[in-house]
């Protein structure tokens, strides 16, 4: 039996429970979870926003832990081996977006959350193709969150080619956007965090940014007219997206990683007068994942977190919806 | 001084119009017309569509000529060189874009009809950086449109690094797609012209499309779901751009080539899940055109145009405005 925590409805309070996890899955294996990052999804999970939770529901996909048990198929992995799962428990592993290494964009791609039981756990399954293995220098307290909110932000770096030499800013320094301005300083570009805040202004400066800028100061935005190479906004609201578009240069990208539910108003003409792009995409590949943990590692970047006891979780999820954590909420178990 | 048709209000009538153009800069040519394109935002411009249009106005930027007169300081053409000049006549040269070879980006470019006189005329100016000499082997006849209608769709290409092993969608197979459509047949890819007449689907197969798609087909386009890796649109009016975009593959590109002034409304979960783009870009770069040019007469790819005297100017653009064009229409002086 899996000792987990679960809501019982949308928006319930998370009661202890437990679930027969049946036979372990030739492809899967078995994690025992020693943190688990809360992530905003989980919340939107818990209060079925997407219309797609199933209840008892046991959040939780920002996972650390250590392998506990392995399918009859699995090879990469050994009992004991510190790993990582994030928003994806499984993929097809067949279809060309799969062989191509896109795995996070494949279609019938599994969330761990979704349908299934996640990480909020002593223990969390999943196909062994999902998991990555822990670099020895990442403390499992702060890697659980770069499985979803940091390759998140890192993967739009791989895919668009950035280079050193590009400026871009980061929309939202919250939990993304916290570690995307680490990412970005330590991949050589300049930095700079969009934020009204003063105190976010000075944590944006600590965290590796160069620059910062009031997104409410006009002035301020047409003084960086044609000015960013890419822009990534981790924020899921409705923002002003032609005074962001008009920032940046010819050739410039506004990548959205924040779930916006709302339309975007795009001018053509503003687009096209710069060759400028609007793009957003999903977490990342479990193969971008082990870059970015070798990446992170070697530069000693991690999320900046606030731990709970995992008894505790109503208050840590109470302390990422009301509160203004810095950055990312992480359970221990 | 120089002959030329003009209109003297917005929509009027083209009528004869003589000007001084005074003395030749030194970094100018004169080429003496033998052929000009019209395009549609010739006729955008002469209703004063976008506001910037001044009077007298003499249309015209897809010309075709030869040199006539060199500027002290060019040394790159000869009396008599044949060559071509586009949307636009001259370039700052010295900016960041410039500087990279993204001449057509650059934020001081002039546009040839954009309170300048065109090629509507026996002769026209321009920056010398702006003209490119025409292969022997393409016709003066066919070579006009290439210069706008023909680098707007080939640009995209070049761009956006587009593999022969790409299947690529064009909507609108007008001046623009039909062009489209034959370089991209070239270039290797997989062709589909989205159209509903049946006419132009079978133009559009002769031209080099491999299929065609009927875009009001709902069942059609659901079986295209995750098909295309790059949908250039050529029209100018608001479509059903979602539609469209769940006929991208992962990582796939919408991208607008058509002046739309009405803003787009796009989903950004739709982007999210198959890391999709959209975007937007104006003609082409001088080096960009000489690549087109050539790889146009190593093809033997020409528009189609239907020739007009340049003295039934008005009835040209009547066949523009008014007429299904097979596809270009052009004047002959």
């Amino acid at each position: 039996m899996i000792k987990a925590y679960a809501a019982f409805e949308p928006g319930g309070e998370l009661k202890s429970f437990e679930y027969d996890p049946g036979p372990l899955g030739d492809h899967d294996v078995e994690i025992e979870v020693d943190y688990c990052g809360i992530c905003h999804s989980d919340l939107s999970m818990l209060n079925n926003e997407w219309g797609i939770t199933q209840y008892p529901f046991v959040p939780g996909h920002e996972v650390a832990g250590r392998i506990s048990a392995v399918g009859k198929h699995v090879n990469k992995f050994s009992i004991g081996d510190r790993v990582g799962l994030g928003w994806h428990s499984s993929y097809c592993n067949e279809c060309n977006t799969c062989m191509e290494g896109d795995h996070n964009l494949c279609r019938d791609a599994q969330g761990t959350i979704v349908g299934r039981h996640g990480g909020f756990a002593d223990k969390v399954r999943a196909q062994a193709a999902s998991v990555v293995k822990l670099p020895d220098t990442l403390s499992s307290e702060s890697a659980g969150p770069l499985f979803c909110g940091g390759i998140t932000v890192f993967n739009p770096i791989v895919q668009f080619d950035l280079k050193p030499t590009a400026r871009v800013g980061v929309i939202g320094i919250g939990g993304l956007g916290h570690m995307a301005v680490q990412f970005l300083n330590k991949w050589g570009c300049e930095v700079t965090a969009f934020t009204s805040s003063e105190a976010k202004r000075t944590e944006a400066l600590e965290l590796g940014a160069h620059r910062t800028l009031d997104s409410r100061d006009k002035d301020a935005l047409k003084a960086s007219a044609g000015y960013f190479d890419l822009i990534i906004s981790t924020v899921n609201v409705e923002l002003d997206w032609g005074g962001y578009i008009s920032t940046l240069r010819p050739k410039g990208r506004l990548h959205l990683v924040g779930a916006v539910l709302e339309p975007m108003k795009i001018s053509v003409m503003a687009l096209m007068g710069g060759q400028r792009s609007v793009s957003s995409s999903p977490v990342g590949s479990p193969a971008v994942i082990a870059q970015m943990l070798e990446f992170a590692a070697r530069h000693r970047i991690e999320p900046k977190v606030e731990v709970f006891p995992m008894a505790d979780v109503n208050a840590a999820i109470d302390r990422l919806e009301n509160g203004s954590p810095r950055y990312r909420v992480v359970l221990k178990r």
